[in-house]
């Protein structure tokens, strides 16, 4: 049975609210974030709607955003893998075409005979970064491929490979540490053996070009791979689909399902806004709201909560939309006590007029143990939201 | 592993009480029908057994009459699908031979152009539209195939198409709306062409044969379906079954799956006098209570209400059997507020000596949400029940 025989043409108003990171856990000493976080109007809609607790990526999986915001979008995050040049790639907003290798690279430091001294080349300012991957893009020139570096932010750089039968099957030529020199490139399919001799040719036009340059020298490469034909949002739930994200790397993801990237907002209420103005234009909303892994990368406690509060701000403006159904919920957790992702599961709330109601009246992740919604794999919230939003019909007769 | 190759040859009693479209949500003004009603024999049974939520078609999915059932029989919904034709033709104990075409078809009114303007001719009287079902069996002949008509109710016609090298992949006919004509007879296959010509031919003798009667112009098909072979209960568990349900389509699905059809009891009454008067000739009984449905359908509240505290009487009596399992939960969610079927997890609950208790007192979709029995896939119910009834073995030493 397909989701897809399944759809209507009716128009509707979902809204998937993701708070970076969301889920943490509770310890001999703290609740978690969100248990902790004062947030009436999160608990208001979990009183009025049902609640429970989200995998991204399988039980024990700890899952990256990517996966984790593919998850949410009802894509299997195993069949559908980006690796991270292609989340680098939409990030910086680099369309990349059929056909095109991309990778992730730092700009590091190498001593006299070629070993890494320092993998992000003492995480270099930006304008000085920025001003050395313009003499990338000036100077490295190999043959068989055309060669294009986009920097990113710090020691960040996102490199992009086009030309006639590359293969993204190679093995990353960063050895994450420090002591070794670079890895030479490997093909891991005997397709990708030229692709493999033409990444030794940049990678020696890369350190030829920084030779007599400050700050860096040479590129370490990893995560290849290529560009993606993912199924729409449109092709697959008859949904016209928009993301109010701020950073680019949710931008891309989401662009990759196929929705519209709204002008890029400020901040929450501006996100909000822009959701407000085009009310009608879509039938689908993804805000994303970073602060709360950011601060759970840091080990920040009291950031994170109140990343949690200022959320809890904007709901009444997006409750006074009446959407047909809103979900919160996170692409994974991350609590402060591991300062990174982890794999617990994620506090998930749906509240809308046919959603039903269950006996939570908090939003957190132990009210959320006892919830209607069950503990689930992240993928099947999204047809759960389809139905509540009328969008349906009954399979079989 | 086979769940057959666990099964033991031991006599056993399970009882499977289908409440039609059980479940229900709350919102801001109900609670759910079920836990509206008062029902203090389940509530019982609930608080000596385990409670949980089941999903027939899995999350978000609204589930059909015959997909619901086949999973409450253990069976993947997903892999025998039953077209609307099977269920039809089962419904009024049509018994298909393998080959045969079985099609749901619509008396309606076509106008002098020959555009649909009634779909369910005005909703013929059943003797009326009877008769006409006799006109059609009397006069429609065609080559390649013979072609039999059926009444079910009302406007509602099974045909059945026997002969060979027929193919049930044919679009169907019945445009689904007024003010167009019916549609051409399309393969769905190109094993499908020649039952379309042969279709092409039905129409138009039943467009002849119906041309001097009133009541109704044409027959719009649909739901083209064939003669499937399910596994038997018998093969399949061990187990000698039998159903007391009431109406046609459920003594069906039961039947496809080897279950003896008991005669047709005239009420709950006489259902559970049925299974009392059979209970030492099979192992499992199938009853089907319709009211929730139909009050669900209808939207009536009341009537839902009413119908629940109806089985909820029968209950004792049903006990004093002393059955190793009582299983009682629906095939789907029919709630009030939406006035059809719906896809929210249908309240489960398992009762037996060997089942366990949780710590529900209560038989109602929120005190569901907490039960032992968790929330999981119908089809999962019948190991479970095999189980409390001491009819599987150990896998692995």
């Amino acid at each position: 049975m397909q989701l897809t025989s399944l759809l209507n043409d009716s128009p509707c108003h979902i809204l998937l609210i993701v708070l970076d990171g969301l889920g943490g856990f509770a310890d001999a000493q703290f609740d978690t974030e969100l248990e902790q976080a004062a947030t009436p109007n999160l608990d208001q809609l979990a009183a009025e709607g049902i609640v429970g607790l989200t995998q991204p990526t399988g039980p024990g999986i700890t899952a990256g955003s990517g996966p984790g915001h593919l998850a949410l979008f009802g894509y299997d995050p195993t069949e559908y893998e980006l690796g991270r040049g292609v989340l680098s790639a939409t990030g910086v907003g680099f369309d990349l075409a059929p056909g095109d290798i991309a990778a992730r690279g730092n700009l590091c430091l190498l001593d006299a005979d070629g070993i890494v001294t320092d993998r992000r080349a003492g995480r270099i300012a930006d304008d000085a970064a920025s001003a050395l991957v313009d003499v990338l893009n000036d100077h490295v020139r190999v043959d068989g491929a055309e060669v294009m570096f986009k920097h990113i932010a710090s020691h960040r750089v996102l490199i992009v490979l086009r030309g006639e039968g590359l293969d993204h099957r190679v093995a990353d030529l960063d050895p994450q540490r420090t002591g070794v020199p670079p890895r030479d490139p490997e093909p891991l399919d005997p397709a990708a053996e030229r692709t493999a001799d033409v990444l030794r040719k940049v990678d020696a036009a890369i350190r030829d070009a920084l030779a007599d340059q400050d700050g860096a020298d040479a590129l370490l490469l990893r995560g290849f791979d290529t560009h993606h034909d993912l199924p729409s949002f449109a092709d697959r739930y008859k949904l016209r689909a928009a993301t109010v994200a701020i950073y680019p790397m949710y931008r891309g993801v989401a662009k990759l399902c196929g929705m519209d990237t709204l002008p890029r907002p400020a901040g929450l209420s501006e996100q909000v806004a822009a959701i407000r103005e085009h009310w009608n234009d879509y039938d689908y909303f993804f805000l994303h709201h970073k602060k709360t892994d950011e601060a759970g990368h840091d080990g920040k406690r009291d950031d994170k909560v109140a990343a949690i509060e200022a959320l809890d701000a904007v709901i009444p403006d997006i409750v006074a939309l009446e959407p047909d159904v809103i979900a919160v919920t996170g692409d994974h957790s991350s609590p402060t006590q591991l300062s990174g992702h982890s794999w617990h599961p994620v506090p998930t709330l749906l509240w809308g007029p046919h959603v039903g109601r269950d006996a939570a009246t908090s939003f957190g992740e132990r009210a959320c143990a006892a919830g209607l919604l069950g503990q689930r794999p992240t993928q099947e919230l999204m047809p759960i939201m389809l139905a509540s939003a009328g969008k349906l019909e009954k399979y079989g007769a």
